[in-house]
């Protein structure tokens, strides 16, 4: 009954056995071992995006981070759903690589609609030097409270920010979530819908820490390898974040991974349903329902892990997350204790 | 004949088995790692330090940045060597943390003296606000030219450091070859001699990616963890760093990895120095000989690799590194080659 | 009728003529001249704080960015109203020198209340490493909406900031004409109120580009001095800012040109509500009515000059600020023109 | 005898009539004053250079550390004097706003040699992403020691720099001083001879407070007013930095007040060595001889003002400088006294 978080599980046995596989002999270090070129293949290749600059980290703050300040200048805004990860969750990180600063746009279910959108971007960079820039927009998919773009919703936002002329941002740490639950393709959802820049989330669904980043415009690469070293995110022993991610990619295990934490969120929504809980819009392996108190402490003397928030009237909302390694008889488990 | 560096090498059997044991099941993230308590105590233990603060990080860029920046007001100036690895080799990354000024020192063999050391100390911070502030002290052991510094040379030098009130760093990022080279203990070589923060180093020494900060004045603890999110150095999966920190300093593994790494550095010093080669002073497992361009292309077509570079009257200097992993038939096949 | 801003009119005579006087034969520079003991004795006074320390600066946004800078912490927030200068006007300038993130409260009329700040404080800084820290507040009287916050009403959101253990700043550009829109005294609306750094604005009010930083706890004064010079902001001819300032603070000067500003303000405000102008809460020198388009454009092609801004059904806000330097005749001529 | 710097003078009568003048009426705010377009077009027309972007801010430092983050990416390298101001005077404002790191360069006298820079420049930025990048060369006239470059001298050193694809600074804080010290033109010593941004100094030489910064490419244009905002550096009441630079570009001021400071920096060195001082090569208003710490002692107590820094053997070495208020009486009683 872990639920905390989808980084709670392991790693993917797929994942495992690569870097076992990556650790024989020597190799060259800092992105110039052979598995980062079959990693560059691939992803060109399943992301129809041959001339992608491509890059590894370790974290999903420093994808993020780095992302930003590649495409943002200091004086820039950065638009961003008001509860993004970005905003709430990474102690200023992308604002200490890049200088730039968070225009928070609201939304329902983490997602910024057009109108909002559209209102941030008529109101900034108004008035000259005084205040911020127009900088680049930043989505998430999946989003910060379990909900998904479609890559149609995604190709809308992203043209209000091209006719402003300013780049496009997609913390995609949950980004085969995204795919699986949108039935959209990584190309589809991504510079065919205006992105730029793509941090391609691994370590959530089965790796051990690795995430991409995807420069669909390699024009900033040499930029961005300067600003990951300045950061500390270049790996010495890189090969063994490069065997993390081809693993992770190749013959589908991303998406296989992805659906069956999908599934087993769904499957959880479900059954809270059934059983009277109110459960808000949740697409992929994240949701938030509600209950009471007092019910939240029964779950939690019963085995039960998960983050619990505040909400009106004595009750508190959960955040529920399934991962990869979930299984029907977890979340059964689950809800019979419910 | 594999000598380019010691993170062309793989991770040691006893690391890899701890990474695979540490899969099992879920784990609380973000540090909260049941393996890093072990860590901890395993840290106050061998450094003799139970009021020190341990925290990992994956890259040695990134703790020796970290362990800067939280040292080192921005307008201060980190005495360092003039070839030390945060001067010449991380893209920026120790001023980018810490907004501070590298003072270099000069000093032959990449060690600093305590003349040069007095130099610096005594010229800097000596006209008000206008020029750069005494901010820390940072020292390398093994240094950048492959010597070490005993304990007591490096009392001496913080001595100088505390008599100006300022802190004082230690970059360990092969702190084991430099105790095995030394015979010191690991709280001999640190807080006993003055240092108080350490960059632990595990990457270069049989781990895949790993490099422990100490704290041993745990003042700065809070501020540290701050700065290690915010430069998104905080991994989620934290229990991949812990496992193999953990098994590296489990029984003794970390001394006898170098302890290998530094006796075929020796052995292959002895080799050279037998066939009349140029070898200077080289305590560990990193040694830096000069011979003529055509012998080195002669060795490159061999099938050695290995850095080159250039040295006066049409000569180059290598840089050769042994590892954990080197045996005695890779020195000796090299010998022979040679 | 010009009425865009009153850093559109000059210095007043007093002021100009100490710039001449300062100007006499050789001084000391970097702020080591004779006036700046007298202008730091004078504000000892004014503010009843002997023991303040006291630098002086060219710009406002310089001011206000170093004294934030100086009071947060990187990770922290600013807690502002989200229409402070600092967060609107500023370029980022406070993000620049602090690292630090600011937060945005709510507030009708550009003033935050007790329940606004209460919420911001209470959902800050809750989540460990991940999320922003409380970092410090940061108040603007006279507002950016030309409202004043009473000195009890500073006190109330001090209070409530020092509950959580932050300082606090208050952007005083126009801190004369809040104290003569309140009658609030020095002290009073500062330190008693609980205010640990105040920018106290010349420009604005009679001088030709001179702010004064008062840190009411002088513990991080040494910083502050080290953080102007790095920023740019140290003069070394200082004793045309000191002069400034004297002037400005003695036989009080300053407290006589806001007056007069604030009169110029208020006679505005009473002279377009008689003529059934809509007129918001305007307590000092600055005016925010609003109505047709059509009836600016007939304003501007009269001679009027002021801000404009976008407002609903076809309207437009006028922003009218008076400064020292306006008369009676000058309002009664835009009244006029109205 | 006050011969401490050439800051400790007032402003020339012709800058503070302009003062005066500047302060009639109302005037547009933040730099769309009618007087910064004739400063523009003045500088244009004084450097042959009718596309230049021009700015004005109140500080030496400000226009070096903003020229420096304009045309250097933060993970670059300076190539400076190892004297230079930016490198000793200005407590890391060029690192705080550039990001960049200092590469110091050897060189007598305060000058830079070919040779000298070469060397720095073929051993930085070969190291791939691990090293400092080559970011920008800046150079110093009138230089720290008082000597100058020839424009045939500054073009050899930038030719280097623009053989690597660098742009190239002049921190021209006695930019006047240099033109008159070595009969240079304006244009000739800076676009002509390769310099891409000039700090134009006015403050030493008769201001009160104001350095012009001039982009001779003003593709960066832009980005300068940003940063300048950023920076807190842009004047509200900006007609006051316009009016000093007028009045001290107008009629050519400025050469006549550097051809004052440079006469009796002259006459003094004649004096010295006459009697048998040492005074090293000092070309323009500033010299640093040396003699015994018990005369210098007298030469205190007879009213002297000035620096002194420590020798070898017992001696010390002054800092003279004279200025455009420095009269032949005030040297010849400086000499007598000697």
């Amino acid at each position: 009954m872990r639920f905390a978080s989808d980084n709670t599980s392991g790693a993917a046995p797929e994942v495992m056995a690569a870097i076992l596989k990556a650790n024989e002999g020597y190799e060259s270090s800092y992105g110039a071992d052979a598995g980062m070129q079959r990693v560059t293949d691939l992803i060109h290749d399943i992301f129809e995006a041959p001339e992608a600059a491509v890059y590894l980290v370790a974290t999903g703050t420093a994808a993020n981070a780095l992302s930003i300040a590649t495409h943002c200048p200091p004086w820039g805004g950065v638009f961003c759903h008001r509860h993004a990860h970005i905003a709430e969750d990474e102690c200023n990180a992308p604002e200490f690589y890049s200088g730039a600063k968070l225009v928070l746009v609201p939304g329902d279910h983490g997602k910024m609609t057009p109108a909002g959108l559209g209102a941030a971007l008529s109101t900034t960079g108004e008035s000259g030097v005084h205040g911020v820039q127009r900088g680049m927009l930043s989505l998430t998919n999946v989003t910060e409270a379990g909900t998904v773009y479609t890559a149609a919703e995604i190709a809308a936002l992203t043209a209000m920010a091209k006719a402003k002329g300013i780049p496009c941002h997609l913390d995609g740490s949950r980004f085969a979530n995204a795919l699986v639950a949108t039935g959209a393709t990584p190309a589809g959802m991504t510079w065919k819908a205006g992105i730029d820049v793509l941090s391609l989330g691994g370590t959530k669904n089965g790796c051990l820490g690795v995430e991409a980043v995807v420069l669909f415009n390699p024009e900033k690469a040499w930029e961005f390898e300067l600003r990951r070293k300045r950061g500390g995110h270049l790996f010495s022993k890189h090969r063994f974040l490069s065997a993390q991610m081809e693993a992770y990619l190749t013959d589908g295990l991303w998406l296989r991974l992805a659906a069956q934490a999908n599934a087993m969120g769904q499957r959880l929504a479900r059954g809270l349903r059934e059983r009277q809980a109110q459960v808000p819009e949740a697409a992929a392996n994240m949701l938030f329902p509600e209950w009471s108190v007092g019910h939240h402490d029964r779950l939690e003397a019963a085995g039960a892990v998960y983050y619990r928030f505040p909400a009106p009237e004595g009750r508190e909302r959960a955040r529920l997350v399934a991962s990869w390694s979930t299984t029907d008889a977890d979340v059964d488990t689950f809800l019979n204790a419910f």
